[in-house]
């Protein structure tokens, strides 16, 4: 696709400095940009490359001036640059049908307008909605719901029952609703709990590489509306994600835990079981929630504490020997003058 | 299946207080329970919601309680809970045989009485045992023996002569027999160490999602009988898992360590390499642990240690900052007094 | 394959003590060693060993005196086993073609000489070089380039336009080219970043079971050569590793950071966004980088500290309650002798 710098700053809500009919076909970092690019400069410290760059265009905020180069003022540079690279890439490829060597279950309900790898197995029961695309290899367990404009990468395995909403995004190998990890001791042995609640995916969501999302106990581990999973997390059963709430790679969250709306979940960090975790809430990188977490947090370290008050103890860790040998020499020479007060 | 209160106490070894003829179809956690429901209650802090519940009949210790309600007396509720699910369950599928789709090298031996369904692929002197159930897409090298009644969801891999005994569970995308990471450094260059050894896993093992355990570079990766690991988990080349013990999600174990029977390793921990756990040890979530540890060891944090002084440890990790400034305040005031006495 | 001992110290640049004529079959662990067995011994801690090990002949360091025994003196006895452990495996087995039940688009051009299994599909544009293997269930989608001789095994994605060079091995599930996490905040909403960058994997580098690559953004996230990465590992978009470092299972790196040459990054460590990290760097596991390192470093902890310090603050960490205890009782004491001087 390619438009006039007008028709972009129409897309976006920006307005226009500098030659509105320049013609952009694609977006481009700033250090590589060319001829029919456009790039975008969000971070105040990249603006001083701005005179190195040769892009066609430049989307900035109106704090921003560069005479004579053709800029695209918005109020998020960066969503409008994302915008404009997603109406650039053109829509969807048209649908493909369900192609060969595919394994339709009969029993299962295709949408028109869906595209269906080479390799995918769709079982029994289960319905996949209009406009979505399934990449070779990925499996569809019986009488799973797939909604409509989904992407689900290859490797992705579906389990038994799962309910996934619209414009949802598993990224390769993705799993949804592998049984929860649940044990009831019997002796020294362990007795398998029945893992026979499902996943529920509403819209909008995206789950990354090899991420995995059990399925709950009993009743149901649901993923809100706009929630973003990095690669490598772990969901456990029966937890509860609120909408719009974004989850960083590798972090974990054991069984029946609540998150709120609009969280963010740092990388590595993790949440133990039965928890409530509020909305707004910040975990740091690594940190590890074990108790309940109110409103508005930004949490940090294990177990974790307000980030202000981790980062100056975090700071001083490192004084801890020093800290100790002074604290003996202390106890010394107050022993010394102790003594001294006594003979005299 | 369905059956009556009486033949379930019959079934777990309990007894019933109350109607041994009512009708009991499924299980419900203790919110949701209706007519023909059964549900436990495990926890005292639950045993209040005891009077809500609209459950056909609850599974109780004898220290309950309720009059007018239908009970049964178990020394386990939760165990006696499992049970009657799996019952209630009813049996695994019938078995379909080898469906469409699947590639099976001659030299593989199937037995009777399995399922394979459509993509999985099946190499040369591969065994198969008697209901075990492979779902779709499931990869099976040469020589790989699976035992009887097991269950292998989608995206598992089992790579080249592993062994897994029988009724083991791999949740969708476990892989049995990647290569150990073993390099020998040639220069500043890394030359590969064939991987030349297998895993071995016993009967009823469960492995999560997504969870790699590493083929031995000469010898077995064993993982003993009972063991249940969660998703995402990483046992290295030539470990060796004891008995029945339990693995939370995104552990790691490096080469060659040995862990005992009986141990619970929680979410995030870590083991170092070439060490030695004992029996019955628990490592709190995310603890590291750095040496050898014995039996019946309670540890938490990095480096592990005894998981009580690490909980006081880790209590005062906030007031470091405060700590040092008092104890540079006590340096000052200490000095000065010194000098007063040289004064006097 | 077999050999005799003096081909063997031929093939790893070694001499003979011993019989030169004495037929070698296999490797063996030191334990395990009989007739037409080769083992190593690298750590002098194992050299009490050798007078119980039956193996046919030993490597060892000039340094290691056996009388009677079959001695391949090397330099370098680990990296002389592997060499050999290699030799003695024989050639990769001979290339089968393009098997039955696999998807080849017309598109795709692959070489002679390779090995393609069942149940892995090829997508348009995609090119394939001489002797590589593709394991049952391998996924490359349009346009991927794979070099010459890589070992692919099954579960493995390529996502579209990635690069991998030669004698590349890609462990079960490596999942090369997922999306990057990046979204616009859009309001309370997350607006996704199209993820248009590729992956470009250079050559001799193994990639683990499980571990994800993100593709850049923009550009290229880049893995050079020699480099090795474990199980489990997440690489975000945009990042670039230096030659030959070796990253342990289970590590994180965020977006946009690079990782010099030669570092060895620890098992569950982590580097946050946009750092620059230095050749012949070390994190220890679970260190957490959050800074920019220089070369040469030896780094522990969160945030990571060279591991000298991070060690002696680890071991006081357990004093903490004490610490602050003396603390307490040496406050009491001053101001009951600074009361006593004003008494005076």
């Amino acid at each position: 696709m390619a438009a006039t710098l007008r028709d972009l700053a129409e897309l976006v809500g920006g307005t226009v400095v500098g030659n509105p009919e320049v013609c952009i076909r694609r977006v481009a970092s700033i250090d590589a940009g060319g001829e029919g690019d456009i790039t975008f400069v969000s971070n105040p410290k990249y603006l001083p490359r701005l005179h190195e760059c040769s892009a066609a265009a430049i989307i900035v905020t109106s704090a921003v001036q560069a005479p004579g180069r053709n800029l695209l003022i918005a109020a998020n540079p960066y969503l409008a640059f994302a915008k404009i690279q997603a109406f650039l890439q053109g829509p969807m490829p048209a649908p493909q049908g369900i192609l060969p060597g595919v394994h339709v279950h009969p029993g299962a309900v295709l949408a028109e307008g869906i595209t269906v790898h080479p390799g995918c197995v769709i079982g029994d029961g289960a319905k996949i909605g209009k406009g979505t695309i399934l990449y070779p290899g990925v499996v569809v367990y019986d009488n799973v719901v797939i909604g409509e404009d989904c992407i689900v990468h290859s490797g992705v395995v579906v389990r038994e029952g799962c309910r996934i909403g619209n414009r949802v995004v598993l990224q390769p190998s993705a799993i949804i609703g592998s049984d929860g990890f649940g044990f009831a001791p019997d002796g020294e042995r362990y007795f398998k709990i029945p893992q026979v609640g499902i996943v529920v995916i509403e819209d909008d969501v995206e789950i990354g590489a090899a991420t995995c999302i059990d399925r709950a106990a009993l009743g149901v581990t649901r993923i809100r509306q706009g929630v973003k999973i990095d690669n490598l997390v772990q969901i456990a059963h029966n937890v509860e994600i609120g909408e719009n709430t974004l989850i960083v790679s590798q972090v974990g969250i054991a069984g029946s835990s609540r998150v709120g709306r609009h969280c963010t979940l740092g990388g590595q960090s993790g949440i133990a079981g039965h928890l409530t975790v509020g909305d707004n809430v910040m975990i740091a990188g690594r940190g590890g929630v074990s108790n309940n977490v109110g409103d508005n947090q930004v949490l940090s370290g294990l177990p974790a504490i307000p980030h202000k008050t981790w980062l100056k103890a975090a700071m001083t860790f490192a004084k801890l020997p020093e800290m100790r040998k002074e604290l003996h020499q202390l106890k010394k020479k107050l022993a010394e003058i102790a003594m001294q007060g006594k003979e005299n």
